[in-house]
């Protein structure tokens, strides 16, 4: 149907397409003859990934083993599959169990690129490393690299439900078919695990943190198995979400009261015959008294008794509890942005030495901006994970152009000043874990863009150092051509994406503005409803005189949670950045602005520099496309399939963030009582008339 | 990733892979040149269609226009397109708007292959036509084919919800992206477009009969007029279910009395808003006072009352009403079968003219058999049109390979006597309405073999005297290979199909015997709940003594709403075929049947019976199998891909079977008490333990 070559995203950053012919010619000398082992399971699509690559981007597959060859040599393996590599053992000690290095050399007269590493998993890595170097166009003179990953958990979060619902997800149903497992063994599970294991992602939750108790029943641990099967060649290991609560639901217990000792045997029992089927479970993932789950504190037990509860059944056999600190009272307080905090802190030394707390990137949810979470660099004897969306609940859906690189590299990068000056996020993290933008969508992120954030999550958590700019560069490079005609506007689109996005949704530290429930589009006046701290007022806290949440000491003093000097900072408005403002501060609309221009003013103008954003990314990829709808791609182009797509986003994104900017300022407008900027338009419609506008069937609600 | 070119799927019957080479070449040589219009949408997608069919199959793309030539010639046309078709205009007015004729013939010198018709759109279904022949491997010497379908109404109901859901779908979300609607016009609409018109489908109904009102509103009709202008040149027209209550929803009205003028005018208002956007807009199809839904007896009205109001509506712009049948009281009756008979048959003859009934195949819902519905033949003066399920509810889901075309004939061929002897059902329809199996599925279907279903509705649906296995057989080979070693052990699988799974769910005519609510597995013990007619023991009515509902004049009487020769022939025990001995009668556990042993012996052995026919499916597929994964596939044999699926598939359906049969054995013996033939294996488990098995996730529930 239709042409079965086009570029329908499916291949994601893997295409593979051919290089340019005098390029591929130059790597074609330098690689010459494949010599890698084939005997374990890793070390076979280790070999796979290596030939499905080479013969692609060369034109031609590499030879294999000819024992008496001189020429050049590309040479996979370990000390232990290697003779070649053997002598490298202590060199390669260093690197841990998942790193690499790839060196050209010379051994035996002959001219050899080594992918070596201690383990066969990191062998494979190497291998998607130098995939990674061709499909970019890199120079292989002189090859030396060392890889090693800085974190230990790069893990993602799957908020799949067992019908195949997606909470949060907006590209297509759940990956996982529980429905035709353990039978059927979908090739689709395997080119997941390729494209996690090209980042170095080592493990999967695959089920949602609002967890059914009956993805610990036997038959879904079958399936989980399977799927664990396939996984384990490309080191991922699988995780799963528990119920706290399931001894009552599964095992018919009268309680799940952590010190309790039947409940103790149940996890410990319920362990056994998890690693019974899956020898490698990663570990368990909780979401406690948070939001209506069920937790320790149901029976007057902290969260350290409930999370230990699960890692001493785990400890046996290896396994970690990740222990989420998403959670905040019944009742509701002054600032729930506080709350996590309150809760944690003072449970530092308190938890096994298998538990990791799991914190979200910001102290509220996942928005467009946020400052950093006060846990980081707060609980020194427990190990953090950080936890991001990278599917975009709060930041446009699917439809929206939004990179989500700039907004890891700004938390991981936060100084927290917790052992003094450049005490960074990314320093004190355990792990990172991301919650899955991935679906049945033949895209598999529900755009094409969206396979950035997939992307540049795996690679910043190998390495949180690393520059956003720099991992899209080479995502673009992969996914749609090397050719820098291409590359640099995109880059230029992704780079100043997520600040367009902060601008027409929530500028200035504005945080929360979303439609109640589904969060699709604007809800400045949301009001009322069970809790306040689920309401739009709450967090804007706008009126005739100014607008923004006080945590000051003067206010809710949230700044206090965080180390003297970013409290000092963040708590005085001369020094606060603007960026982060109405998250601290309450602050009067005739504030002058570093522009010059009076708080008011300077809202009103972000919002339609938003719009105005978006315009350019339409514009530039505008530039981008090809001469004739279906032919293929020209130099400086994008092929007519992936550019319509996303050409027609791109108008869903320039309608949505004019709507923003009108139902916002039209909202603003109607509590601060000012007149427009001069040269603003007025909104369209009145107030009233983005209030009515009803979303009963938003996708990706929680369900 | 992976091949690109593996056998996923999704080119469903549409593959146009190469033919065998002296085939093909006899093929060209017929073939010639090809003169074919494209000044029309239409003209273009037919002449496109078969510049992709010719390319693919002979293995070059045909040649196009060169005016002097005097070789052989493939002539595309209308009377008004062509000059060479314009001499047949008296002879193709007898074929209809849709209809075409194929015929080989010389004109002016030249041997030409002529796809002749009315309209262009005929042109289009001939297209699709002449491809079938040539990848059946049809000989095209004396080709003289003329064809028009025997039904005016051909269209799929798709059960899909706004938000993405499909209701009782097992083939991923909704096809239908409202999020992404209208800007991004997905390239999949078209192939939908294409699978469809291959087979003469006219019309699509977008929205599930559980209709939120919302579908109607102005922001959705312009997401369906996208649709609708995608699906135009391919002859589908688009219709939407409508919510009965939608003018008070969308129109703010207190009320939506079919008699209010307020109410009527609110609907002459909408279709106008509808025509607007859609000039040629199919209709509204309406589920009115069934399951909860809104309609014209909450005012006291009857249901022509409601369908006429519509219809009135929709007259002006050539609009129809397809109205449904499938209603039951509130209060629980004697006898849920006979109710929309009791309701509707006195109606005949209140209707609008441009109102269709349209009447579900069996009086039940779409069990494994039931008799045809008393209402085919009873209103004369009614269009009817009958609905059969295409997605597979009640008989396995996506994972059972179960071919529907013997299903569909056998209700087909029922003879109602409505007008004497040989008064088929299929003569007395106006049309075909099929519930759609159709999603995001990368196989559109949900399994390989479930393409087989929406294939041979489409073909029945245009002539509903077609034999099911000669469908099957241009299916086989169609979709797998025109290899005679593949297609006939394919058909036979096929052909076996349906009666097995009527062995291991429901023989000998007992019905309605699954799980609440998901329908998932066997509940023949379910019981209690809000409605007796919810529940299994209603319907089997088994006892110490007996089993099967009496719906003779000593019971329901429900065979008095038949033709009094079908009634006297279902009400006699000795007369009654034995596939429906259960739905018309209760039988004692000692009658003896056709086979000599008693009616238990019977039923248990027509379970183990099913079981067997699934574990014949195994034995005749593995048959089929490449000689080694991934390699091409070799005469005879299936591709790799497809063949692992189906293959675990029926893994999964040999599984299932075995459980129904376990299941059902097991329950059925608690209540006769009676021991097991002999031979026959007891149940592995006790009764209670599969009455306690719980699915919570069972796919595609109605939410």
């Amino acid at each position: 149907m239709g042409d079965v070559r086009a570029e329908d995203g499916y291949a994601l950053w893997m295409r593979y397409l051919p290089l340019e012919p005098a390029l591929a010619a130059d790597y074609r000398t330098h690689l010459g003859e494949v010599l890698a082992p084939d005997r374990t399971p890793t070390q076979r699509v280790a070999r796979e990934e290596l030939e499905r690559g080479l013969s692609g981007l060369l034109g031609s597959a590499p030879r294999g083993h000819a024992a008496a060859a001189t020429g050049p040599a590309l040479v996979l393996g370990t000390p232990q599959s290697s003779t070649s590599i053997a002598p490298l053992r202590e060199e390669l000690a260093s690197l841990g169990d998942e790193g690499y290095l790839l060196r050209r050399t010379r051994m035996g007269g002959r001219q050899v690129l080594l992918v070596a590493a201690r383990r066969d998993i990191g062998v494979l890595h190497g291998v998607f490393h130098l995939l990674r170097l061709l499909q970019t166009g890199a120079s292989l003179d002189a090859l030396e690299l060392r890889e090693s990953p800085r974190l230990r958990l790069r893990v993602l979060n799957h908020w799949d439900n067992l019908d195949g619902h997606v909470e949060r997800g907006y590209a297509g149903r759940s990956l996982w078919d529980w429905q035709t497992l353990p039978e059927w063994r979908d090739p689709r599970y395997t080119d997941y695990a390729r494209a996690n294991a090209s980042l170095g992602i080592n493990g999967t939750v695959l089920n949602n943190v609002n967890a059914s108790a009956q993805s610990l029943a036997p038959d879904y641990l079958d399936k989980a198995a399977t799927l664990a099967d396939m996984f384990r060649p490309y080191g991922i290991r699988v995780y799963l979400s528990a119920r706290f609560s399931a001894p009552i639901e599964l095992g018919g217990l009268k309680t799940a009261d952590p010190l309790d000792p039947a409940v103790q045997r149940w996890w410990r029992d319920k362990a056994d015959e998890i690693y019974a089927r899956i020898p490698d479970f990663g570990g368990l993932l909780v979401k406690a008294n948070s939001e209506g789950q069920p937790g320790p504190q149901d029976y007057g037990r902290s969260h350290a008794d409930g999370a230990n509860l699960l890692a001493d059944a785990l400890a046996p056999h290896g396994g970690v509890v990740m222990w989420r600190a998403f959670v905040y009272a019944h009742d509701v307080p002054a600032d729930r942005a506080t709350q996590a905090y309150s809760e944690f802190a003072g449970l530092d030394g308190a938890f096994r030495p298998n538990v990791n707390l799991q914190v979200k990137n910001g102290p509220l949810d996942f928005q467009p901006r946020e400052p950093f979470h006060p846990l980081f660099g707060a609980m020194p004897r427990t190990p953090l994970m950080m936890e991001v969306q990278i599917t975009k609940e709060y930041l446009g859906f699917a439809t929206h152009l939004v990179y989500l690189g700039p907004l890891y590299e700004e938390v991981l990068r936060s100084d927290t000043h917790a052992r003094g000056e450049g005490s960074t996020v990314a320093q004190v993290l355990a792990g990172m874990a991301g919650v899955a933008n991935i679906g049945t969508d033949r895209t598999w992120s529900g755009s094409h863009f969206d396979q950035a954030n997939w992307y540049a999550f795996g690679r910043l958590a190998w390495n949180p150092r690393q520059s956003a700019r720099d991992i899209a560069a080479d995502w673009a490079a992969m996914t749609f051509s090397p050719d820098p005609d291409v590359v640099q506007p995109i880059v230029a689109m992704m780079m100043a994406s997520r600040e367009a996005a902060v601008n027409y949704m929530t500028p200035l530290g504005l945080h929360h503005l979303m439609a109640r429930g589904h969060h699709y589009g604007p809800g400045p006046w949301v009001d009322g409803g069970p809790r306040a701290d689920w309401t739009s007022v709450y967090y804007h806290r706008a009126d005739r005189n100014g607008i923004g949440f006080d945590r000051t000491a003067r206010g809710s003093n949230a700044v206090a949670q965080y180390a003297p000097a970013v409290a000092a900072r963040h708590g005085d408005l001369a020094q606060v950045p603007e960026p982060l403002l109405l998250w601290f501060h309450h602050v009067p609309w005739e504030h002058r602005m570093a522009s010059g221009q009076t708080l008011w003013d300077e809202l009103v103008g972000r919002y339609s520099q938003g719009v105005r954003q978006v315009q350019a990314m339409q514009a530039t990829w505008a530039t981008l496309a090809p001469v004739e709808r279906g032919s293929a791609p020209l130099r400086g182009k994008v092929d007519a399939q992936r550019h319509a797509q996303v050409a027609a986003y791109l108008r869903i994104q320039r309608r949505e963030a004019q709507w923003w900017r009108d139902a916002s300022v039209a909202y603003f407008q109607s509590v601060s009582g000012r007149p427009l900027p001069a040269g603003e338009a007025a909104p369209p419609h009145p107030l009233a008339w983005y209030q009515a506008l009803q979303f009963p069937s938003a996708p990706g609600d929680g369900r």
